[in-house]
């Protein structure tokens, strides 16, 4: 079957969008309006009852929540070694980056325009909003000065993490930050940008 | 060389403390006073500059993040049949709920009690902890109804997401909620009560 993967443009799909083209996945990409509240239709929600994109369908099932779909393309096409698949401690030390971006670094970003998520009043939300981007510029100085070995994140070998740096990284200029403020993490996606596949799926989030 | 975990009483370490004492590791456990801000010292923030807990002292390096915690132990241990790790898909399908856990639920949770990390003001931080509990209740009804397979979460199967849920339903009383109004999350409780390491680990965090 062919994979059938839906994301919202510019979210943190974008990450799982660059693997499935990288490695030449057969699949169908569908876009979800995400301003018009496509993800929360009763058609999507039977597909992912969180309302929330990635997913990615398969012939066993769907898989959501962007580190684990990366794993699971970097294992379905080990060609590819986008994981160190067989060394515990080096798979670890890339988990610990990728569930860093979504568990802290996306969280950070969400507290810029979905405050609503964790407070009622709009008060609250707009101090959420207010704090956001210094939280993304702690997150990036810390990317910056400790985790982006060069010249990949993880050091010589281009992973699943690279994507997802990327991804995180390109929200920094909606949050009023500048990426030239981090020279690595905007050398790093520099060289992004000059992969096929990046160049391939860009256009279709709008970028 | 033996491993050493930092960890603080009650937080998400005790899903990898409970995992290192069920698979029998050689492991030294060092406990931190999170209220003393012990992982704020400078002794510790050497060993994990982002001044959390866990994290995994091995013989080459550290490692932080319970999703990676708990995969390192399950690839390393593969005796214990932690985690399906020659098939991609249900592997994929474990990281995404150890993900979710880690993305959604902690992160719900975190804002019944340190919502300074998003917001400077105390009224916006008290808006968060007001709406903290009804998000919680919102994730357990979602764990409830389609998350736990039973008997285990991923089925029939003990994996590193049942020490993970442990932990995180263990939060619950403290936000004011009731554990039994999830019948199924409160037997799933109560199962991870009878295993011997969970026995052996609940008194070091005061449990």
């Amino acid at each position: 079957m062919k994979l059938r993967f839906y994301y919202g443009p510019r979210s943190c799909a974008l990450a799982s969008h660059i693997v499935l083209e990288h490695v030449g996945a057969d699949f169908e990409a569908v876009k979800l309006d995400l301003a018009q509240k496509q993800q929360q239709s009763p058609e999507y929600l039977a597909i992912n009852p969180k309302g929330r994109v990635p997913a990615l369908v398969t012939d066993r099932g769907v898989i959501t929540e962007t580190p684990a779909i990366l794993l699971y393309l970097a294992q379905t096409f080990p060609d590819y070694c986008l994981a160190p698949l067989d060394d515990a401690f080096a798979l670890a030390q890339l988990q610990s980056v990728t569930n860093w971006l979504c568990s802290t670094v996306h969280i950070a970003q969400a507290h810029f325009s979905r405050g609503y998520r964790w407070a009622d009043d709009a008060a609250s939300q707009a101090a959420m909003k207010a704090k956001a981007p210094q939280n993304m510029i702690d997150c990036f100085d810390w990317i910056e000065r400790e985790l982006l070995r060069g010249p990949w994140m993880m050091g010589e070998d281009f992973t699943i993490a690279d994507p997802y740096l990327f991804t995180v990284g390109g929200w920094l200029a909606g949050d009023g930050v500048d990426i030239a403020r981090f020279p690595r993490v905007a050398e790093h996606c520099q060289r992004m940008r000059e992969l096929p596949a990046v160049q391939k799926v860009l256009p279709l989030h709008g970028l």
